[in-house]
């Protein structure tokens, strides 16, 4: 199984890659291998100051080592081995009027002592950082993720689209980090869905990650912005590296298992600005931002 | 003991301020008087787009609360009930040449289930976090900070400067956050020291702090920089805003107990930049930096 999904993975990256650098049509990926102090490794594909993208990274890694006590006790299991492998993706575009998005996917398989496989899963997620709400590009990413959830069963998205909220929840500010999307863990082998189920459903959201996201690109990417709204999205960013600073698992995750740490620092925007006790007037479009990431909203009636 | 210290505190704040708009000479501080959500409160002082001083904030507070268990835990107590105050101070200068400087002291009190007092100590540090490394400097704030200690004890600067490198190392990084100072804690009433001592020594500390930071902001200030030295700070700026939000106790209890979140994210830089995988080119000044963090050295032979 986890070789199968990493050579899915494999293919998936080098597609996104290739067709993301032909739509920035000025930069393109840096591309680092690198090896596990444990063992596996990963593939680190990084673009940098391009046209529409200032940073992206679509990084995959496959690796297996000893669970840190804390992540063990975290998945209440004596077990300490584990394999896994994933795909993670964000990208931080130059232009303010385009959200930046997350994207991951990944399988976990834990080893009991006799070196056998005793439990597997998928997770992984879809988010949407606005820094200017344009409500339809919100309404058409949720419509989209809930199309294809409802296909796996039809109340996935809820429960998904209520998890992601949870999840991306920057508590130390009492707001969300974005404007939410799709989060989940621990598919199983069950009764009532396969793992062969969860694997065609975490394959279904990478062949359409690009699909979800880039319409929102090519709607915004030819807008004017001015140096308050560039301000205003560095600001905003700081909120970003917050959430994955503090609170994000997959960071602390990479960081806790010795991962190689500029390959997870990738996810941080490019600039970033902590003005003090910064607030925008009322009434405006960044106060709507705020008081939207306040109250997590359904976006489908 | 508490409100005594806290009047001291007060009329510090009072002089650090106006001593650095002076020598600032464009901006002055903006002052946020805030109430604790159990009880207490704080009195934070932020300055913003200076001559010298692109951020800097001069906090003190003065708290009452329960602990939340993750702090019960470290401190090893089943009281939950603590009062304390202090003061921190951390300054990010315009100029690169000029390095960043963090002060904090303060005074905790535990209380036991009847109320009373049953534990109380003394803590805090001051640091530096230099972007290019001028040996005389970082020497001179080392022999300063040897002075005072060397009054309270004559192993304490070697004590307090090891804890200091121990304490500001980025793990995730394998550097320290800076090229360090002293940090204590626990400075409790022994029969070799009263807590009437330590309360001396920190307050020496603190009537010292600019006669320690000073010198070196006057001797760099009007140094010439280039825009790829600012483009370097705000790079390292991006590891100390990575210590503070990962690694930083001071942080993390704040946002625990739920402290007002504008005067504890003072702390992070201005403007930070994360570029993927940048290292300066071998055997440039800002590589001397990189080899100076990742070894921490004794600058007093």
């Amino acid at each position: 199984m986890i070789s199968n999904f990493y050579n899915y993975l494999e293919n998936l990256q080098n597609t996104i890659t290739s067709k993301i650098e032909k739509i920035d049509g000025k930069s393109s990926f840096l591309e680092d291998l690198w090896d596990h102090h444990d063992s596996g490794g990963g593939r680190t594909r990084v673009i940098s100051n391009g046209n529409i993208f200032e940073k992206g990274g679509v990084n995959i890694s496959s690796i297996s080592g000893t669970l840190p006590k804390i992540m063990q006790s975290q998945l209440k299991t004596k077990n300490k081995n584990f394999s896994a492998c994933g795909l993670s993706i964000v990208f931080h575009p130059l232009n303010p009027m385009i959200p930046t998005v997350h994207f991951n996917i990944r399988y976990f398989e834990m080893i009991d002592l006799l070196g056998n496989k005793c439990d597997q899963w998928f997770g992984g997620g879809i988010d949407l950082s606005p820094y200017y709400i344009f409500e339809n590009d919100v309404i058409l990413f949720h419509k989209n993720c809930k199309e294809i959830c409802d296909k796996y069963g039809e109340n996935l998205y809820i429960e998904y689209k209520t998890k992601c909220d949870k999840y991306f929840w920057n508590s130390h500010r009492n707001e969300a980090r974005g404007v939410g999307g799709l989060f989940f863990d621990y598919l199983k082998d069950t009764p009532e869905k396969s793992l062969k189920e969860w694997n065609s459903f975490v394959k279904e959201l990478g062949d359409n990650f690009l699909k979800i996201y880039l319409p929102i690109v090519n709607k915004r990417k030819e807008m004017p912005f001015t140096k308050y709204e560039k301000m205003w999205q560095e600001i905003r960013r700081g909120r970003y590296a917050e959430f994955n600073l503090i609170h994000d698992k997959g960071t602390l995750f990479g960081i806790k298992t010795k991962g190689r740490i500029e390959s997870i620092m990738m996810s941080l925007p490019p600039t970033v600005r902590w003005q003090y006790n910064f607030f925008p007037n009322l009434g405006s479009k960044e106060e709507k931002l705020i008081s939207i990431l306040q109250k997590p909203k359904n976006w489908i009636k």
